[in-house]
């Protein structure tokens, strides 16, 4: 066998979570730049819509009919292992010393913070759930002994969002420290976290198992701070029906901007939370996927450290966005009560020399939101279920869920 | 009835954990002040011995003979559940609604750092008990609806060891974070941690469940920076056989004194792990239960953020007291690899103003040692098995146990 005929071998990716609305179009996005793509999920999120009695506004079809479809369309093939990564580690592990992954993009964990306030219980479930999905991951590329890049999603989220126009900078804050002899040590550390809800906390706790094995195991990793994903489909996706991404419009799952364009479709009022006066930062799903094949092309030596990013396009103050949609869309702007604790106004300063965007040419709002609204939002309003739009969960007991005074039941 | 027959209400207090090393002396101690104690304990750390095939080397009772002799002993009553707070959170919830407890003292973890290094298996469980118990106590009080006072047992190790002499404040560090428009803006931020083993990981993600919870829910939380425990026994456990305190002295849960002290007693040499140059903080197990009492009564306000203390009376260089060890009770020490990731030297420079230690009178190594020599390590040493002597748990695969030479498995 000589060189020429030596193939390049391609990349193998793990996807966790590769059939959420994030996953399912970064596996087909990385299976179609030639890497050999092999997803891992529970399908919990599929059950919890069983469990929410809600369901995704696109029609979204089984994992085999999926990967039939990508199949039959482009000719290449995705695995799916359904496999619980929090729960059933053994499995986990057999799979990553069978497949030889080079890297893993783990989307696995609850990502609803409403979700992870309903109740108790809902409580536990994140902070098992998340906690242990991530923890299983590091200590299974430990045990692997293979080299492993993972890059993970979080959320800008996890600062908080303070009123006083912060910049949020991409992981890491300078700060001193005194000495007993009154010398000021400069040192690096994590950015102060500030999270506002208990899912949110679960990223926060994910930072410092990431800074952990990092430290203690040289694992290579990258922390993707994400704002808020908008939007449905990605070219690929767009190929064929059976391959449509997920669209979530109820009060637990659906989050701000696809809420508006449902509500907007469905001739519901528009629901801003308390003053809508909250800045929040948002990004196209297409660019995320595309900032995902960034991020693993980008990866880091076994001395650096954990490499964290802002995954984000723009920045909005959520009533504009509700009025935006209404020009757009038609309808109502309703203000409802806060359901959640957070400040009712703030702005967001990101840092302008972010990694990951400079790199893009991104889809904006001003010209990716009439789309939505005519390819999604209206096409498929007849499958909407109106009961499930308002968002219920609270932070406490003593707050209001979010329901417009027109429809809450005591009118 | 009027007011002079009125009884004073005495304080209900759980004691989580309240069958191990800290927390039993810790349920004597409150008994004997007129609380009422309610000890909940899995009885996971016995199971452990069973495990590593190691046991304390006094006698520990069953549960029940515990009890009884207090009972005996006193006429007071403490009583015991078993329950696994991580698991069975609806027997945790449903006792706390029946027992309607004051305060809650939090000792129930997997407290070993060399333990939760010893394989994936024992990570994984570390994260996931102390993780899910921490999390389990904090939502069941707001699910209970009750005001409880959550006392809970951290450690010092959680800021890692630096070389450079900082000063370990207690909780807190203020910083300055930069605006949009280079404004410096003062906020306070937990103190950053620095875990150096999975085991002390996730003491720094409970600080974030404390810090959301109190932020959250306003529960009124008091968490314990404790440094390295040492002594057995406390004025109570002293009343009878039955009442003795654990001494653990094999390699994980061994902690350096107690493992000098029985190194010494039995002949085998004091091993130091690398250069012994390590400064660390200690305090005797009967102000460890005097500190617990003070803290309870200093309880915060449903406004006050988490009361962070240090729980701590000297500080040691590790080969220091190793031949401090050696001199009392005879014996050679040992240079051994360390088996642990650590900085080979440090200072430890713990602000003098500590709230709790204050208001002690501690007992010092120097007026406590030698009694912890004759009346426990010598008394005991024919209860020794010297094969559980050395620390097998390594931080890496690549990294060597701390045997001490001549009884290496190769020698
Ligand atoms: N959607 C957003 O706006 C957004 C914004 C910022 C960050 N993120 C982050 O991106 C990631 C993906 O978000 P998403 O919107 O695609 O969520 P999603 O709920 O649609 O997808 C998550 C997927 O992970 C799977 N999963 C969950 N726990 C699992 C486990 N233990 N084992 C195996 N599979 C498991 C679920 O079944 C689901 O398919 C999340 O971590 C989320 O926090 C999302
Ligand atoms: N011993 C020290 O030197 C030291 C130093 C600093 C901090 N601390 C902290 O103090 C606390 C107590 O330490 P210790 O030395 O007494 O440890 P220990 O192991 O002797 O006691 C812990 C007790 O908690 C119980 N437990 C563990 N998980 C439980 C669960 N899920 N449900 C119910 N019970 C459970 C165990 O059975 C055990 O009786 C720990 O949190 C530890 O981190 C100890």
């Amino acid at each position: 066998m000589n060189s020429t005929t030596k193939k390049t071998k391609s990349q193998k990716i793990f996807v966790l979570g590769g059939d959420g609305f994030c996953g399912w179009p970064t596996s087909l996005h990385l299976s179609n730049t030639g890497c050999e793509v092999v997803i891992v999920d529970n399908l919990s999120r599929r059950n919890i819509d069983n469990e929410l009695e809600a369901s995704s506004l696109t029609p979204i079809y089984p994992m085999s009919t999926r990967i039939e479809a990508w199949k039959e369309k482009t000719g290449r093939t995705i695995t799916f292992h359904r496999i619980d990564i929090a729960e059933d580690y053994d499995a986990f592990l057999q799979l990553i010393k069978d497949e030889k992954p080079d890297a893993m993009v783990h989307f696995a964990e609850q990502r609803s913070a409403p979700y992870s306030m309903k109740s108790p219980r809902h409580k536990r479930y994140t902070v098992d759930n998340n906690i242990n999905a991530t923890h299983n991951v590091l200590c299974a590329i430990v045990e692997s002994g293979l080299d492993i890049h993972l890059v993970h999603l979080g959320t800008m989220g996890v600062y908080g969002y303070g009123t006083a126009g912060m910049k949020i900078p991409e992981g890491y804050l300078d700060v001193e420290v005194t000495t007993e002899q009154g010398t000021r040590i400069p040192q690096e550390i994590l950015y102060p976290t500030n999270p506002g809800s208990v899912y949110h906390m679960t990223k926060s706790q994910d930072q410092l198992l990431f800074q952990y094995y990092n430290k203690n195991d040289r694992l290579r990793i990258t922390d993707l701070h994400q704002g808020i994903v908008w939007g449905t489909n990605t070219a690929e996706t767009k190929l064929d029906d059976r391959l449509i991404n997920r669209f979530d419009y109820d009060g637990d799952y659906g989050t701000v901007l696809n809420r508006f364009l449902m509500q907007a479709a469905v001739d519901y009022p528009i629901t801003v939370h308390g003053t809508g006066g909250q800045t929040r930062a948002f990004i196209h799903i297409q660019d995320t996927v595309r900032c995902i094949e960034i991020a693993l092309k980008h990866s880091p030596a076994p001395e650096d450290k954990v490499f964290i990013f802002n995954q984000m396009t723009e920045t909005h103050r959520i009533k504009d966005l509700a009025h935006l949609v209404a020009e757009l869309a038609g309808g109502d702007v309703a203000y409802v009560d806060n359901p959640r604790k957070e400040a009712a106004e703030n702005e967001l300063h990101v840092t302008e020399d972010l990694f990951l965007s400079k790199k893009l040419n991104p889809i904006t709002l001003n010209n990716g939101l009439l789309q939505e609204v005519t390819k999604v939002a209206e096409k498929y309003a007849g499958r909407a279920d109106k009961s499930k739009i308002p968002a219920t969960s609270t932070w406490t007991d003593e707050q209001q869920p979010g329901i417009p005074k027109p429809l809450s039941p005591s009118n």
